[in-house]
């Protein structure tokens, strides 16, 4: 099943990614730091944009960049565009021939913002547009769902905020990656035994906080796609102020509780 | 009723801001081109966050301003918060009491940025803090769900929009809102025939792009909180790409369809 090995590629691409990109993300880094970047507006579409949801998080924390999501609609519908005037306008996509995504790396070039993209296809009209390209080198992906293009555009992220804070200690974690991703894939027995209980759920939330807001968009979007549950995906915090009325008895909740600071705000719920 | 008398305030609500905030929210725009601004940043919880949703799309487009939604949690959780030099920040609360939103404006004014917070209660922390404010002088809202606050909200971000632009013309657009509100409101009893049909739906979508993309979500929230019915918010753009999946035959789906170029967009679906 094409789905299941592009799963199991993903401690490979990542790998991969890590081994030829990150000599270009560091150049990239050098270029943005010359230009007077205030902040970054990045346009992307479905799972691309929950990776863009990471990088807001991670740059804005870890970098101190703030992040406004485009609403490309703001450019294919309603033609005028926001002023870009010191913003680093970022493209996220997996096959870059999205025509809105297109719209508004194109727009940022004209007005002279530096653009970068993080694609899957440097040869794609994405990438020509773009004056920076991050090429993921996922491989081609034939699922329907992505998969390891997201974990790898979560990669490219994470290098780029390595880079910007020239940071070695958290690059050395980052090599750790591709393998604690193999070991979470050798989890797979255990998971097909949890997930038993659940065979018959039409509909569910999912929880996420932090650098693991873009995980519970993520993860539901794949349970709509895949098993057509209705899955939800809702900050912790959000959640608590009304959507928590919908949760009865039985209702089933999944939520993401890494260590560090969010652990304790999932287990409150 | 609580909340149905709420709802019948609306059109006296918004003409009394019309009326009693205009000549603030000129002063406000007349502060705001004094300082470079070159986006918002903007932060809100829930409801609130729906009318920032709108102020995105409308600032956007017709100030072409730029709109970073704050991540809260950048600001409780982790620490370091992003750098908002040449920012707006703003903050969108009813009550004026949330902490999470409080953090936020306080660093703008920290920082030196421009702060400003739209609220019911000018007498509030979050007012206190801020440089500038609407007060939306909506009265007491009793209810849980929030409504004529919600609409109030709506109505102080287009007023702002108008002020800086300077467009009389919409502004006398604006000032027929009252009316229109008490036409929509005296569809009452048509609106309890037709929603009949869905006395017992236990889950739905609900579409909605560009300015109504916050209806859309204010909407499924709305349904959420009030009738505990799974009702999931989508940009008519983003559920093409996977969770149209999810809709089978007599699945219900909700669009917000006004005319504009939006119509033709949810007509295609």
């Amino acid at each position: 099943m094409t789905l299941r090995s592009e799963i199991w590629e993903q401690p490979a691409v990542l790998e991969r990614l890590l081994e030829n990109q990150m000599s270009n993300v560091r150049g990239i880094a050098h270029t943005l730091k010359r230009e007077e970047v205030r902040y970054v507006f990045l346009a992307a579409r479905g799972t691309s944009d929950h990776a863009g949801l990471y990088a807001k998080y991670l740059w804005g924390t870890v970098n101190r960049l703030p992040m406004a999501l485009a609403a490309p609609s703001l450019f294919s519908i309603y033609g005028e565009p926001p002023a870009l005037k010191d913003a680093l306008v970022v493209g996220v996509s997996q096959s870059g021939q999205s025509p809105d995504i297109l719209s508004v790396v194109a727009e940022g070039k004209r007005q002279g913002a530096p653009t970068l993209v993080v694609t899957n296809d440097p040869a794609s009209p994405l990438a020509q547009t773009a004056e920076l390209v991050i090429d993921i080198q996922a491989g081609p992906e034939e699922a329907v769902a992505a998969t390891k293009t997201y974990t790898a555009q979560l990669m490219a992220i994470a290098m780029l905020s390595v880079a910007l804070s020239e940071d070695e200690e958290r690059l050395a974690v980052l090599r750790r990656v591709p393998e604690l991703v193999q070991q979470a894939l050798e989890l797979d027995s255990t998971i097909e035994e949890v997930t038993e209980r659940y065979r018959y759920m039409e509909r569910c939330v999912v929880l996420g906080r932090g650098y693991n807001y873009a995980t519970a968009f993520e993860w539901s979007l794949k349970l709509k796609e895949l098993t057509y549950v209705v899955a939800e995906p809702y900050s912790s915090a959000d959640f608590r102020h009304g959507p928590i009325a919908v949760v009865g008895r039985g209702f089933p909740v999944f939520a993401v509780a890494p260590g560090g600071p969010v652990y304790l705000d999932m287990v409150a719920l």
